[in-house]
């Protein structure tokens, strides 16, 4: 990997690397059509919707996933090669952090 | 992905997302024999080796990569469920920083 690349994909683990937004990362993945609101998705977390939506914003700037304004609502679902590490991300499993 | 599975891969998201440490990992895994020691890694950036040692430490506590004494030295490999984030990482070009 080189320098360049390194760079553009430190601040996207960045923007990663916080429990709430994997799983809302998650939750959008897994929603009726692969797309969700903020009102679809503040349910799950004991979080506030402003919150919420800070979260999904943090992801959006990062380019992990697009929205698009319908009505009074915002849909976000993934970048398409975001579902990609995500999936990776699944599959690396708890044995990971248990092996220090 | 539930609260429990986020929140460990969190920080090891959080390990990762640094351009340093990204390159380190690639770096070990394309290495003779997928292992290397810091004075095989120094020389790929413009670091002293203590700061090369740092992130690889910051690495193996995330439990990223394994590490093995041999002499004086300590030879470094990825953990082989990271390989698989890697080459996730690798796929996820510079496409993704710019659709913001």
């Amino acid at each position: 990997m080189d320098r360049g690349r390194a760079e553009v994909l430190a601040p996207l683990l960045k923007a990663l690397a916080d429990p709430v937004r994997l799983r809302l990362m998650s939750l959008i993945a897994c929603h009726t059509s692969a797309e969700a609101c903020v009102c679809d998705l503040t349910p799950a977390f004991e979080l506030s919707q402003p919150t919420v939506s800070h979260h999904l914003k943090v992801l959006h700037e990062a380019g992990l996933v697009e929205r698009e304004r319908r009505g009074v609502w915002i849909y976000y679902r993934l970048h398409p090669r975001a579902s990609r590490v995500l999936d990776a991300l699944s599959d690396l499993d708890a044995t990971v952090g248990a092996s220090r």
